[in-house]
């Protein structure tokens, strides 16, 4: 349950990847994910990593986020080892997860969400890590 | 810039623990500052450091946030070794820093908070670390 990432909401990436790096943090890269209509700019800063996540084509939950909230902090990521055993855990402490149209994040992670309902209004991705506790970026190579 | 925790507003923290127990969390210890008015309840995985934050009397801004924004991720708080220098590099960006009536968080750590307008919507604080990187606790000794 180790932190992965923080997911910021924002209009436009390029925009507050000008003012993230200015706070401290550096550019690793810009992907779109076009299975989850999201544009995302992955920032660091010693080892703490924030993804900026800008809204990728019609109907894209971080536009109906941004047309609800602004921009902000979207949601929080933990890596788990294993993700099945983890959504079973929940499930049976009646938590509620949230249906995706894909189960795949960045990289091709296996992920899932906890609905903000179970986590007092967070809303939490879980990753699964092969190696949790490591961040592994091996998608350049 | 390590990340050291991920601030979550919430309107009870006795409820909040438990729910973030089931995700996976471990309680280290609820604390009040008074100052702030907030009291805190601070968890933990795999190093990982969340804090619920619920309102402490009057006028507490955890109490004006939830009555806004409702309940969930209030800021992230990021590690620095020099805050001064830091807070003078910001405000030569141009960045804008939020004033506190006390600059001192848990533990007697020296605070400050930059405004969401300049990091898109998100509220970032940084706190001070001699060993920046490694999270101390040890006002319990």
């Amino acid at each position: 349950m180790k932190l992965d990432h923080v997911g910021i909401a924002v209009h436009s990436i390029e925009a507050a990847v000008r003012s993230y790096q200015q706070i401290g943090f550096t550019l690793d890269e810009i992907v779109t994910i076009e299975e989850q209509k999201v544009r995302v700019a992955v920032l660091a800063a010693d080892g703490s990593r924030v993804e900026l996540l800008e809204p990728a084509g019609a109907g894209s939950p971080i536009q109906k986020y941004l047309e609800k909230r602004g921009e902000g902090i979207h949601h929080l990521c933990f890596q788990v080892s294993d993700l099945r055993q983890k959504i079973e855990e929940l499930r049976a402490a009646s938590m509620q997860l949230i249906s995706l149209p894909s189960q795949t994040g960045l990289e091709g992670r296996k992920i899932a969400f906890l609905h903000p309902k179970s986590a007092h209004g967070a809303l939490i991705e879980l990753v699964e890590c092969e190696s949790q506790g490591s961040v592994q970026h091996s998608s350049k190579s």
